[in-house]
């Protein structure tokens, strides 16, 4: 079993509800009914689904996810919401499960409003193909530019049994750390409330999607939801041993995610890990670490494999941290180019060697206290540009 | 006479030093000592000859500018410190003028040391080739990637008298609002204190130079210097009418230079104005403007004429400001797309036509209060990218 199917009680199914050529219409559902966690973006023009789903987190059970890959139902004004209704209300009916237990996730275009034919088509053919061997071909249904499914499982033994934790994800464009980044589901068959589901949801998020650019734009449809059904008997609760484990499993597959997403970036051709320490604090080392990541200028040169390592520290000195340059280490893999900000005599040969692999560290030691913070990304190539600037039309 | 040969008692040249194989270096020398007036970047790295200028300015007198490409002598430790004051001393005793009013100017790659044997080489050919007639060529010999030179001459008639104000800039990587950008030298034969021409410079660059960015890179190097020698023998004064005549001038100078270096921005295949208009305040048109300039994936789309006019509310919607997406109007050139929040039916082949030309124009009017920006940018390319990943090497 895979991904979101992976936990105890938890189908799902991917279909063509015909907004591609391709599966883009998925579901997941519970057998039973979940308490459940969400984050979501924080821009003001928040999709449609997103502004239903806020509500329905808030009241804290759901059963359903219906998400559909193509149209993401943002920016399409009243008509965006009577749909997201008449989605829920359709929904219900085929699966007789009542409307407020459905959450709704859409991603696609911004500002195209959303076929409403080819989504009851999508949940019509969905209700039939629901199996709890169909994670797999979920995680494909909800791709856009994506190249790659992206799903993750992880089993922990608590107290003799088994608890099970799943999770997809998709997204490879307009991706930037600020909240949970595109989508991404994780169900559970641990017991956990609400409450405590959200909290460790909320706390992981940094560490993971939040820590997760590829270009910089923070979509309108931002969505993370967690469902915990209960079914593995296994009880999870505050300040045990038991909730630190499954927390820690939480946190393992949100950043086994993101790496994949930042893996799959649009365009692509190497991941990349910004790690930054010895800065004032946590909130300095992550504003450096992701200004030096939305970086075009170092993001291009590490795709050129081009060791112009003076962009980093560039990118550095103007992202707001607080930073001394004269106090400032810097290491391309375990290269150390500049120390104490002084440049050190590295042949470019060497320098260039350690851009060669397909994935890339950077690492920075603002040299003032113990902020530390790390950074998935990946590089600027021509592809990411071919890709954007064809998207639509 | 062109851009800072404009005003009177203003010499110039452009030579080749060695630093590339085209004109790389530049001298400005004035018959009398200036009043000068200067803005510098906010990048915690500042480059060797931002520190040294930026404590000369503070006197408020120069009289020569010494102004190399190739290599930017940023992040070059203390041995570029020595470089900067080996340069001054230098040119000093060619050109027989105080070491102290003598500043200096870098641009390229950061973090390589400034090869002094080429610096001494120039200020020895420069020296030479000083003249009246030479401001054509000093702009060209401090271009790196700009594919044109930038100049600017603007005559003023006050009082019978003329006040002529001249101008030359470099830059088209690395470029983003928040201080006067790249390179940027202003002469002038006004007579002005330099403590009015700092006020003049100070309040025009947060419309020009602050209100443009290429690619949100924000450099070490920017610097933009102001030299009024007094020769037109016009006296411009606090709160007169003049003030406010050389005033205009000084910002149309700025504003048309700032222009010049978006429309040549790396790779750019279209000028692109974003005006943002009925925000809260200033501050948050301009945030909203320069989120959406900076935008990849908007940047991309009018790269590829994609109307996909969703990414443009996604930005403004992340920019921080204050937005009711309800209140939304957004324009593509005059063809109103997006009315109170509502997607109007616009269709896709009207939206594209709007984006076909060599200019393209976004208005977004939050409809919240009087709050107005416009920040100049420019598309981007493959060969923003091409331009980028091979650049040191």
């Amino acid at each position: 079993m895979i991904g979101v199917c992976y936990p105890k009680g938890f189908k799902a199914c991917g279909v063509i509800a015909g907004f591609r050529q391709r599966p883009d219409f998925a579901l997941v559902v519970s057998d039973k009914i979940c308490n459940i966690a969400g984050v979501f973006t924080t821009n003001a023009f928040k999709a449609a689904p997103v502004l239903d789903d806020m509500k329905k987190v808030k009241e804290g059970k759901a059963q359903v996810l219906v998400i559909n890959s193509g149209t993401a139902n943002a920016c399409t004004g009243s008509q965006g919401d009577r749909d997201v209704l008449d989605t829920c209300n359709y929904a219900s009916k085929i699966l007789n499960i009542p409307s407020s237990l459905i959450l709704t996730a859409s991603t696609g275009v911004i500002g195209r409003l959303l076929e409403m034919d080819k989504m009851y088509h999508g949940i019509d053919l969905g209700a039939k193909a629901l199996g709890y061997d169909q994670g797999e071909i979920a995680s494909r249904a909800i791709m856009t530019t994506d190249t790659v499914n992206k799903t993750c499982e992880k089993s922990l033994n608590i107290q003799g049994k088994e608890v099970k934790i799943g999770g997809m994800c998709k997204g490879s464009g307009m991706i930037c750390p600020d909240m949970a980044t595109t989508l991404c589901f994780i169900t559970t068959d641990a017991e956990i409330s609400s409450e405590l589901l959200q909290k460790a949801l909320s706390d992981n998020i940094e560490l993971s999607f939040n820590s997760l650019t590829v270009d910089g734009d923070m979509s309108t449809n931002d969505t993370a939801l967690c469902l915990a059904n209960g079914l593995s008997g296994v009880k999870i609760e505050e300040d045990t041993e038991t909730y630190k484990l499954f927390n820690n499993a939480l946190c393992e597959i949100l950043q086994s995610l993101a790496k994949k997403m930042a893996k799959d970036g649009e365009g692509a051709t190497k991941y990349v890990e910004i790690t930054v320490k010895g800065a004032k604090n946590y909130q300095d080392a992550k504003a450096v670490a992701k200004t030096v990541a939305n970086s075009a200028l170092c993001k291009t040169a590490i795709f050129g494999e081009d060791p112009n390592w003076g962009r980093v520290l560039c990118a550095t000195g103007r992202s707001g941290a607080y930073v001394e340059p004269k106090l400032c280490n810097l290491w391309f893999e375990d290269v150390k180019i500049v120390e104490r900000g002084e440049p050190l005599k590295v042949s470019p040969k060497i320098a260039h060697e350690t851009m060669s692999g397909k994935e890339f560290h950077i690492t920075i030691d603002l040299g003032l206290g113990d902020g530390e913070a790390t950074i998935f990304t990946c590089d600027l190539s021509y592809e990411y540009v071919k890709i954007n600037a064809e998207y639509t039309t």
